[in-house]
Order: C-alpha cells, then sequence, then structure tokens
C-alpha cells in the first residue's frame, strides 16, 4: 500500500466518492448486531488485516491465542419483566398500528443500550437492565406527537432511539419506577423538500446516513456529514448529540449545518424558521441542538445542503513527529487553505493504522521495504513518524490547487507523500474501524475512546498530559497500555484530540479497568481547560464532568429549560442533570 | 466620485484599513448625543453632502425649506421623581466608589432608552418616562456581582447597558413598579489577554468598538466585526443581540465569533471554557447569546480573533437591475469566492447613496457625465441601475485574486465597475447614515429601518412584497413613501434585506404613522417566512412577532431559561416575553 513513488503524485488519481455508500444489508432500517458493531451479517475479518492481531498482542504483551470463542445467546439473556401500564398500552393502539409497537425480546434487548464499552460488555454477560418495556416506531410526526402526549398523560419514560450508536450512553433506561419505552425513529427516513436554490433541505429525522446521502445523490447534492458511525447513526441523533463528521474541515460541525427543525415536546411543537441566522432573542435551535433527548424528540430538520464535488481526492503523508504534522495542519489554518478532511496520528495511532492495512502484494511489500530506505535516508525515525491523512474535494481546478497549496505546506514541515495508497486504504476501510472492538472484546482485551478539543496553543500540552494520565490510569491493574491519539477536527481556533486505548482485562475487574482508564482521560481534558466531549455527547460517561464543563449555572440553565419543557420529566430523565453525586453514581452504574 | 476610466482597476488601489477608528472624541467611554446618534460635537454637515437634502426634498414631496430650527433643553426635559430604595443605596455605595453611582439628571435621559425612532422623538418631545432611576458603573466582574447581588436581594430592576446605540428599543425601562438601574457597562473596556498562536482574545464586555480595535492592533489582530453601530456599540451589547459587522461575509456574525463567555447572573456565574467547538449538552453560550440582558449581564468574551489583513480594497459596481446583482451574489457564493463585505442596492437605495456622495469636483461632475452616456450605450436604464459595494482583504496575492475573480463574475451578470472612487467614498462615510434621520427628524420626516434574512429562493418574493407593503403602510396617511433595500450579509443558504423608509411626519400623528410603516415590514417578513431581525434584535419593536417566528413553544423554552436562571424577574424584565397581548401593548407604547 505504500509506494515510495508516489510522493506528492497528481490530483487526478480519484477514489470512488463515498464508497461505503453501498449497504451490505439491503434494509435501509436494519438494526446493528445486540452484542456489537455492524449488521448482524458484517464483522471483522482478521485475515483481511493480517497485520493487526500480530500488532495488538505485540503492544498489548498478549501471548498465545487460547481465547475461548464465545457464544451470544440472546434466549439465555435475561431482561427484566415488562412493566405494562394498560392504559397507557391501549391508547397506543387506538393510534398506531400494531407492526409500530412491540415487547419482543430481541427487540427490547437491542434498544437496551448503545454501543459504549460498558453497554457491550453488559449485553455479552447477558445484563440488560437498561432494556425498555416497550419499543414504538412512529412514522409520522403526527405519530410522535401522539405518543409523547399519551406518555405525559400516563407518567411513561420515554427514550429517543436514533440508530443507537452512541458509544456515550445515551439511550440507556436510567429510572425503574415506571414504564419506559424506546422511541425509535427509524422508520421516518423521508426527504421531505430539497431547496436546491437555497442549498437547503427538509429531511425526517430518522434517516440513516447512506440512505439519506441516496436521496440527496439523487439531486446531485450531499449534506457532507460523515462521522464514523455514518452507516447506523440517524440524522437526528446526530444533531441531539452534537455530531462531526469526517469532513467538518470543509462542512462544519451538524449545529453548522442545523437551519431550522422541528422538536416535539410533551407540550407542543417546537418549530423554527428556514433563515440562514437571525437575532430574534436566544437561539432556540440551540435548545434543541445537543438535548440529547431530554427536551422532546426532534422530528424533522432543515439543514445545509451541498452540490456533490466532482472530484474526491484522499492522500497520505507522513511526517518525522507528531508536532510537525500538528504544525504543519495549523499552518494550512492560518493560511486559509483548509483540506476538506485532515487526520494526523501520532506514532501509535500511525503504527496501528498501518498494522490494520490489507493484505499486501509481493510487489507493494517490495516497494514498502524500498519506501523504508528512503525514508531513513531522509531522516525519519520511523516510530516516531506520524501518519497524516488529508481529503481534497471540489472541481477538478480547485482540488488540484487545494492539493497544491497543502502539499507545498506539508512539504515545508518535512513531509513526504505516500501517494493514493494509504488515501485509498483508508476510504475502503474507514467505517470498519469500530469493528476491531468487538473482535478485540472477543479477546479479552478492553478498547475504547475518548475525544476532546482545545485552542492551538493547548493542544500539546493537553495531548502529553492526556496520554500521561491514560497510561499511569491503565497502568494502576498493572497491564500493558496501549494508547494512541489523532488530530481532527480543525478549526480557526483549535482542534479536536481524539484518545484511543486499550489493556488486557483482568477476569473479575474488567469494568473497574474500564472507569479507571476512562476516567484519567475525562479527568486530564478538564484539567487542561480543554471540554469533556468535541462529538460523542454527555450521556452517562461523561455526565459527571459536566458542570466543570459548562459551570453550575450552567448545569442550572439547561435543567430550567428542562422543568420548562418537560414539566413530568418523562424525556430521557436523568441525562443532563449531574447529581451531586454524578461521579460515584457513575462509577457505581454496570 | 464616479470614474469611466476606472473600470475594474487593478487592486493595488487600495484604501486605508479602518479610516474611521480614529475616534473625533478622545474620551474612549463617551456618551452619544441624548437627542441622536453620534457624539455631541459631531453631526450631519449638509454642505458635505450637497446632494442630499434636494433629493429627500424630491423624493418625500417637501416643498420649501421652512423648518423651525429647534433647541434640545435637557433642562426642560421632565424626568420621573427617581425611586429611591434606601437599603438598596446604602448598598450599593458599601462596595462601589461614589464615581461609579449616579442620579444625575443628564445621566438618567442618556440611559433612558437606545436610538430607535420611538427613542429620539419622545426625548425630543421632552418624555422620559424609561430612564432609571440610577445608573452604576461597574469597573469589575466583582462589582457586577455585587450589584446584582444586592438588586436581587432588594427587588431592583436592572438594564444592562452598552453603547445605547440599539434602535429595537432593549434599553427601555419596561417595568415602573420598583426601582430601576441602568447598568453601564463602559468602564470594563480592556482586552484581557490575547492568545496570538489560537487567534482568541479575552475581552471586557464593555469596550467600544474602536477601543478594541486599537487594543487588538497592538498586536496586529481584528475582531473583523464592523456593524454600523461599530463607534458607539459594544462587545457585550453585540452578543447579547446577535449583531451582524458589516464583513460578516468573511468573519461571521458575532455569535460565530464567540469560543467562551462569563455571564454574571443574578444567581451567580454562568463560565464556559475557551474550546473551538464541543459537544457537552445544550451550548450555554447560545443561551447567553441573543439573551438580550433579561438572563444576566455579560461580563468578557473570548473571542475568535484574526490577523490584520495587510490590504483592503473596496470598490463600487453597477448592474443594470436588482434581480442581476442578486444572481451575481450568489453565484460569488456558489463559487465560494465572497468577498469580505457585498453590499447591493436597489435602484431607490442607489439613488439614495449617490445623493449622499460629498461634493464633486468640476473633472469629477464632467466624468461623471462621460460616464452616464458610457453606462446608457451599455444599454443601462440608469433608474433602474444597482450599486453594489464590494471589499476585498487578506495579503496582495489573494486580495488581487479574489477581485480578479469576483468581477469575472460580475461581469458575467452585466456589471460595470466604477473603480476605487465609489469604495473611497464609502469607506469614508460608513458609519456615518444613522446621523441622516437626526437631519430629517429636524425637518419633520421620519425615517427608520427593519432588517431580515431568508434563504435565496425567497429573496425577491420577499423583496417585492415587503417594498409594497411598506409603501401602502406609509400611504394609508396619505405622504409619499421613499423605500429602499440593501442585500448584505450574504451566507451558502441566503442572505440579509435591509430595508430603510422615510415619509413626511403628519403633525400629532407621528407616532402612528411610524407603526403603521413599522409594522407592514415586521408582518410582510413574517407572512413570507423570514425572520423578524437578522442583526436587530428583539427588544421592544419586534417583540410582538416573536412567538410566530419561534413557535410558542420556543417562547416556552426562553422564559422557562429566563424563570431558571433570573427567579426574582429583575433583568431587563418585559423583554422576550411576549404577553398574549404584545401587539396592543407595543400600539400602545409611546
Amino acid at each position: 500500500m505504500i509506494s515510495s513513488q508516489s510522493a506528492f503524485g497528481s490530483a487526478r488519481d480519484t477514489t470512488e466518492i463515498a464508497t461505503s455508500l453501498t449497504m451490505k444489508n439491503s434494509d435501509q432500517t436494519a438494526h446493528m448486531k445486540w452484542w456489537g458493531w455492524g449488521h448482524e451479517d458484517v464483522q471483522f475479518e482478521s485475515r483481511a488485516h493480517p497485520g493487526f492481531w500480530p500488532f495488538a498482542k505485540q503492544v498489548l504483551a498478549i501471548e498465545g491465542d487460547d481465547f475461548v470463542p464465545r457464544e451470544w445467546n440472546l434466549e439465555t439473556l435475561k431482561l427484566p419483566e415488562p412493566q405494562v401500564n394498560e392504559r397507557f398500552a391501549a391508547k397506543l393502539h387506538s393510534f398506531l398500528q400494531s407492526h409500530q409497537i412491540t415487547r419482543d425480546h430481541k427487540e427490547r434487548v437491542l434498544h437496551a443500550y448503545g454501543k459504549g464499552f460498558r453497554d457491550l460488555f453488559r449485553l455479552r454477560r447477558g445484563l440488560a437492565a437498561g432494556a425498555p418495556d416497550v419499543v414504538v416506531y412512529p412514522e409520522s410526526e403526527r405519530d410522535v406527537c401522539l405518543i409523547l402526549r399519551a406518555a405525559a398523560e400516563n407518567d411513561i419514560t420515554v427514550i429517543p432511539f436514533g440508530g443507537g450508536s452512541n458509544i456515550a450512553g445515551c439511550v440507556e433506561r436510567m429510572d425503574f419506577n415506571r414504564t419506559a419505552i424506546s422511541l425509535d425513529m427509524r422508520r421516518m427516513r423521508r426527504v421531505l423538500e430539497v431547496d436546491a436554490q437555497s442549498c437547503t433541505a427538509r429531511i425526517e429525522a430518522g434517516v440513516f446516513g447512506p440512505d439519506l446521502e441516496q436521496q440527496l445523490a439523487a439531486q446531485d447534492m450531499t449534506l457532507g456529514h460523515f462521522p464514523d458511525s455514518f452507516l447506523h447513526s440517524t440524522l437526528g441523533g446526530w444533531i441531539a448529540t452534537r455530531s462531526a463528521g469526517m469532513q467538518s474541515d470543509r462542512y462544519g460541525k451538524i449545529e453548522d449545518m442545523v437551519i431550522a427543525l422541528r422538536m416535539v415536546t410533551p407540550d407542543g411543537i417546537l418549530a423554527t424558521r428556514s433563515v440562514p441566522k437571525s437575532s430574534n432573542g436566544i437561539d432556540v435551535n440551540h435548545v434543541c441542538i445537543g438535548s440529547e433527548g431530554t427536551l422532546g424528540v426532534i422530528s424533522e430538520a432543515t439543514m445545509r445542503i451541498h452540490r456533490r464535488p466532482e472530484m474526491r481526492v484522499v492522500r497520505g503523508y507522513l511526517f518525522r513527529e507528531f508536532e510537525a504534522g500538528i504544525e504543519a495542519v495549523h499552518e494550512c489554518v492560518r493560511r486559509e487553505c483548509m483540506p476538506s478532511m485532515v487526520r494526523l496520528n501520532d506514532p501509535d495511532k500511525t503504527a496501528l493504522s498501518l498494522a490494520f492495512r490489507p493484505p499486501a502484494s509481493r510487489f507493494s511489500e517490495a516497494a514498502g521495504k524500498v519506501f523504508k530506505t528512503y525514508l531513513r535516508a531522509k531522516g525519519f525515525v520511523l516510530p516516531q513518524a506520524c501518519l497524516m491523512l488529508t481529503a481534497f474535494e471540489g472541481n477538478e481546478r480547485s482540488t488540484t490547487r487545494q492539493l497544491r497549496e497543502v502539499q507545498a505546506i506539508y512539504r515545508r514541515y518535512g513531509a513526504v507523500g505516500m501517494g493514493s495508497g494509504a488515501g485509498h486504504s483508508f476510504e475502503a476501510t474507514k467505517y470498519d474501524f469500530p469493528h476491531i472492538r468487538d473482535f478485540l472484546l472477543d479477546r479479552d482485551v478492553t478498547t475504547d475512546v475518548s475525544e476532546t478539543s482545545t485552542v492551538w496553543s493547548n493542544i500539546l500540552p493537553l495531548y502529553r498530559q492526556t496520554i500521561s494520565a491514560l497510561r499511569a490510569g491503565i497502568l494502576e491493574s498493572k497491564v500493558q497500555p496501549w494508547t494512541g491519539c489523532h488530530v481532527s477536527h480543525t478549526y480557526q481556533t483549535g482542534a479536536s484530540l481524539y484518545f484511543t486505548f486499550g489493556f488486557r482485562q483482568q477476569t473479575g475487574r474488567e469494568m473497574e479497568q474500564y472507569l479507571c482508564a476512562k476516567r484519567a482521560a475525562q479527568q486530564s481534558f478538564i484539567d487542561c481547560g480543554a471540554t469533556l466531549s468535541h462529538h460523542h455527547a454527555v450521556g452517562t460517561e461523561h455526565l459527571p464532568w459536566l458542570a466543570e464543563d459548562i459551570s453550575s449555572v450552567g448545569v442550572r440553565a439547561v435543567t430550567a429549560i428542562k422543568c420548562g419543557l418537560d414539566p413530568g420529566n418523562i424525556m430521557n430523565p436523568g441525562r443532563l442533570q449531574p447529581s451531586p453525586q454524578a461521579f460515584e453514581e457513575w462509577m457505581r452504574a454496570s
């Protein structure tokens, strides 16, 4: 995949736009497997990435391969007896059709959790206390209104559910004293209206990424939002959690794309107007964005969309060290020539990325050796080298210009081009990374992530402090830590830092180990002046740090909105509301 | 000023950056005159714009010049007796110095109103019922905290006051049952910290535009926020009202520039972190931005700043008609080559702009005639021509490139360049327009503005409908209407439309005439799907349309925040809270 001939090749060599859009599973609304990431028929194929497991074994000090293959048995997974509120059930059946309401065992399991480490660990151990009593599938905004009204009248907990891909604990039931329903939005999946002149589209909130892009592509448009969870997450989920896509450098975060929205609350519909900007007091779009299901259900949004770019090029570059890569990205920002994506891996994440490559042909293996020799000759010390993936898009002229300008900057910071091979490899596998966690969980390895953002002047101090804190947190259980980080989502004032960590599990102490590492990362963010999350939401996993992040008066503001729009506290209760014992509760929750 | 030689000249011909920064009045915190716009020693000089009054007389059908020059007598201006709460007064004196507290007659008048038509009309008639009982000048965030705590303990109304330049009625007292203080922030004017690497600056909220830019310029930085009110408005005011500067196309609206802020509420300080973007639940920055003083006092903000551009060029262009100009601007947006400012005047506003020019030399008068002949030869019908002012900035290379690209687009839409003359003229007078209103008020002419924003596909329908509604509204009193409009503040999805209107007053019916015209414009915005204001805030003047704009559930969300953070309703009460009779109250208020 790495070719020595390709250093700074021409922009002509494009990869297919959005190659991963084709669903392996033809059903646009299919659920992921209950025990892991992705559809049931998709899994991580070790032989497609032959270097990966040997790499993992080495960095995590794992000996041997004697793992007991586990069977995930849905039938033996114990759920609490569903709480049935007869009056509410009768009401639901009065306006929904029977295929819109279910108490099916598997459906309850599928809606019990998101896909965080804690979620999967519990499900794989047969624990699903967070399962809702009923799952409902509204098919129109009217359905949502009637469901919420019935829930309010009958004191029923409502947990909005999109793709269920959240890893911060946003969809888990936290309240067990009353009936809880999971309100699954995936059947509300239409693009209702495209205003091509204004570049806006009115879209139902339950649509998944590929489905949405297919509908927009029919009009030669794109939303430009491609989070790692793209295949399995919904527009409503993105907005409710303040998601960011891989190409946010060009298209912005999801909150930058919302022109108007409609949110059904227990008290009626909050609706805003399709206007680019306003001065109409407090911006109530931003009351709904990031509300994590605590105020209501986002039923549709009018989003800023774009003409699909004529071409897209992804390239890989190697920098001598992380610092030079960061400087180069920052220089691109300063010179206002930002690619649509930059993803700069630190040395450890670079090693992981290289280990994740598809099997090499004999030729490319040989070429790789030549390239390594070339790098050494250029003064690279390979374990310190950092892989930067960069995407450019636009028409041929603008893409070529952009590529030329960015490459000139990279070169000044000592980068060497890896040509289109690394880019192709990234494009082909960009949505596959979450599968690794399942593969490793099968092998008693915990992996998870914590991500944040900070201003440029604080990037390196935050990076160093967090890596050090994470390693110390993992080392508390005396296992070999693996940590890596990448920089992405750049802004004029700063960027996001995305940390990945992994370690061998100690039987019986798995959760404690996870909490120790996760806590170390999150506390480091807060201690260093960064934020609890750049695009993964608060959920349960980051709630203990909310008051430190937005101040206790900020939390009171959020609570006030909650009390005003949801006086019965039926919407996703417990979220965004840290109690004084938030941290202890977090540690206890399992 | 118009020269036929200059069509699409070179980018070298730069105008001075921010020429108007030099204060005519050396005191950075001086108040405006109480009876009009600008400092007391500055006024509209008719002889500097010899074409203006003849133009106004013609379009408004005014005959003769027999206006009685009026004397504004501060002493005869009657104020309500100040309500004195002794306990509160004693408390204030316990932590503030005597120069920070005043009940002075003039100070009370200066803080009675902003600078809207209603405000000036009332003051000029000797009415100032909105005057506060006391004016306080905090000099630190601690002062603000102590003042708010004392106010909360003693049930005192607090009206935050920046420059007092607001024209939507944001600083007028609406509650007469208790003591009211105006909390004037202008002494908190320091740039506290510049992080040049991250391009952020921590700034006290009471700083005025020129003062702020001077402090930032010392470090070669700029905020890039230049609203029409720049000379007389403050950072805190901009944030509390969601202001937009002339160069918003490049730098964004003020809400796009806020990285973090601190707002003192009666219940403590809401403080957020300096991070470029986050996913920490509901974005509480946006709870404070646009809150119009109803929740607390913004004490400081960390803002995104920029290196000062090396050069700035302002150019004028003429389009055959408004539609072509709009298409040209939209095409620039589509091609992602936006200048830092575009201001496209409709034919009537173009005529006003040309009439506002400084006196012409004999040469330029002759050149102007040649240019007119040239235009006619090019097929221009002069009364339909539209003036587009466009600013470019950056380094020499980027500015030249931008200018070339934009001009190529303009040319395709039939534009003719007017060279640097029109640009110089605009730069020299860009902050002077509000003075016209005083000049015309002296001559019994009412002028005012209403502005909004909408998506591209709705720009022309909204424009036509609003001009028509405005003219009909003015014609109800059977006087000749004058209306004009300009497009500015462009976005990918739409732009702002800024309407200006004027008419002769009918003695005794002045307020009714104003209400009729203003109401027609605002109702047209709402009927056409636009917003009540793009950058002037809600205040009193747009409050009747708030519920239609953000929905009644949106209003309830705002009310909930207000109740949560200001349970005693001491902060700027009555704002952002439309009563069911909002419209009737608006009509009655005088």
